[in-house]
């Protein structure tokens, strides 16, 4: 039987069907939802994936502050820009692009964004909350392989996952999120050894390894369910998607899976950030 | 052939060994390392742990500040007493004894003792720095696993360890911990189907799931490492020692495995505050 393809454009549509009935409630109490993006250098994968941010943002009728720095920016240069967005009122949510150039030290930068701003789930505090469900954003393609997951109704309790990947933006906080969904998690990366025969027992496999096709058909059991966070040059997947198509019950394409989701989440987080943000003030003012 | 008995008590021994130097040469600076416990209720267990740190404080020249709560204690009462110790510049390390009576937000309480001072690793933003290792205090018991690992040299690299248990100060922890170091990670807890057949696979097992002698040794690979860090009334462990000792090619007894070197890991984590904090606050003063 063919496995159910996992239609990523449509559970981002049906994400942005419900954001564009929340921003429209906040625009009445005049809050408009603002996400602010840093790019610093000259990436030019980077400037595309900021530009659509802020044209998705748009879309919805939400705003967006592009900050662009220069190649040679400092880490406290860039850290002061993170405390001034910090303490804006106006911003709800910040994203910094990765990768930064390599003299900074992108990990202070990203844990310098106050939590109730971190809508892209980077902060070592966010993912410690979130990994005890405490309430803060998670990182949006994590956050994207759960919604494709939700949206299916794949049911994940008891079942064996197998990640690919220990990245701290996507193998570690999925591999926690999953095990809050009541998943066995099993986390492999580089070092794993005899790696197909761990994925062999895969009831889920979700690829964040970063190399194209890199998961192939003949490892995987047959009817486990795919879940690609790969996005390699060219638009192809972490996933060999011929030999894996047949031996699995459903799957996520590339592109058109994980990847527009990922987008819908970074917003989805800001508009809850701007919701959450204007209730606080207006509590302060009802003070 | 009979497996490694890993031996806590020789583990805990070096440890404090190494400790009794740092405190010496603290105590020429005028510092004296300094632990808070707090306990609430009455608990007689609990009684007895908190007992028992401040014991060994004192046996390694440390102090200690022993602060009961009533039963009856709010969670703001509690919070008003850490914040209180967060501010001590006397107090270096802080422990709330677990568990707190139900009226009580333990995560909260948790969760308001100062990052500097979490020598016990409960903080969510603890997890996280920890899990991405920026030098925050990792949770007593897993360090304590990790310690007994590197006093006998047991190689990780591309292993499989396999966690029994997924709570926030141990099964969690401990899972990032052994995955920073180059394992091949899997979770299990109560919702994990075929149990046994997920441990054949296994390496390493950690043992962290709260119930007397519930790994048997039928469900081991030849030659596993068994690391058992249950501690069960009667002084018994998670694992069946008697069939699991034969499968294994090392084992941790209890008592005398890990739990010895949790407690010497809680006076390791608390002398390294004392350093820290008292560098901090010779630097300020110099400027």
């Amino acid at each position: 039987m063919d496995p159910l393809i996992l239609d990523g454009r449509k559970v981002a549509q049906s994400v942005k069907n419900q954001l564009k009935l929340q921003i429209a409630e906040l625009k009445q109490q005049d809050v408009t939802p603002k996400l602010a993006t840093i790019l610093v250098g000259n990436d030019e994968a980077s400037k595309t994936y900021v530009q659509m941010k802020a044209n998705t943002c748009h879309k919805l009728g939400m705003e967006s502050e592009r900050v662009f720095l220069p190649e040679e920016t400092t880490t406290e240069e860039l850290l002061s820009v993170i405390h001034q967005l910090n303490h804006d009122d106006t911003v709800h949510g910040i994203l910094l692009q990765h990768p930064v150039p390599s003299q900074i030290n992108e990990r202070l930068a990203f844990d310098s964004i106050a939590l109730e701003k971190d809508v892209d789930g980077v902060t070592s505090h966010g993912f410690g909350e979130n990994t005890f469900q405490l309430g803060a954003y998670p990182c949006c393609t994590p956050a994207a392989i759960l919604q494709v997951i939700d949206f299916y109704n794949l049911d994940l309790e008891g079942k064996h996952a197998v990640v690919i990947g220990r990245s701290p933006i996507l193998g570690k906080p999925v591999s926690m999120m999953l095990l809050n969904r009541n998943a066995t998690i099993t986390v492999c990366h580089s070092k794993t050894e005899n790696l197909p025969d761990v994925v062999k027992h895969a009831d889920v496999v979700v690829a964040a390894v970063g190399q194209p096709k890199f998961v192939k058909g003949e490892w995987l059991k047959e009817g486990a369910i795919i879940l690609d966070a790969g996005y390699n040059p060219g638009n192809i997947g972490d996933v060999e998607y011929e030999t894996c198509y047949n031996k699995s019950s459903a799957i996520t394409p590339v592109p058109g899976g994980i990847g527009p989701v990922t987008i819908s989440m970074l917003l989805k987080h800001t508009v809850e950030a701007a919701m959450k943000q204007s209730n606080n003030l207006a509590m302060k003012l009802n003070m």
